[in-house]
């Protein structure tokens, strides 16, 4: 289970994939492996946290870094490039957003 | 402190705000106004996250309720539409997506 907490320090990758149609299911599976495969072994993996839109139209991973530098380090991580290159077949377009959490408000 | 858990069967709204220039502190604060006079009174609200991207120019709410029907009803409370039309000066745009949460990984 994934926390968000505005004094962590972590880094907030929200990445917004446009998947091409009937192709929000495949993207998740492919997301999922890469993880468990890859990105949870680089340093400075907090978490993945994998959305798909009610329309189906879109995938949110909504993931935390330790910090921008361990970010920018698993960006040139090789493996992580090949499965992001596998994932390209299955979408439009991915706008990938750096943020700072800055508050949490809970009911 | 908000908990992202896929079995928690709650509806996600990602919220990504485009701000003007130099407006993104003007529109985290509205935004925390609206969170703690209206919508954490809301029923079926359950959390709401705010975020500023790194370079300053969008906002993200991440929000957590605890279904889309309760969502939609929200939507149509008087005050709440009051808070986003004060908002409207601060942006140029705004992509409210609704989502499910599929997979949560942590290191």
């Amino acid at each position: 289970m994934t926390q968000l907490n505005p004094r962590d320090g972590h880094i907030v990758l929200i990445n917004t994939f446009k998947v091409k149609s009937g192709k929000a299911e495949a993207l998740l599976a492919a997301l999922i492996k890469a993880t468990e495969t890859t990105v949870n072994k680089i340093p400075g993996f907090v978490s993945a946290n994998f959305h798909v839109s009610l329309n189906g139209k879109q995938v949110v991973n909504y993931a935390q870094w330790r910090s921008k530098a361990d970010f920018d380090r698993a960006m040139q991580v090789p493996e992580f490039q090949a499965h992001m290159k596998e994932m390209f077949e299955l979408i439009e377009s991915f706008d990938p957003v750096l943020y700072e959490l800055r508050y949490s408000h809970g009911a």
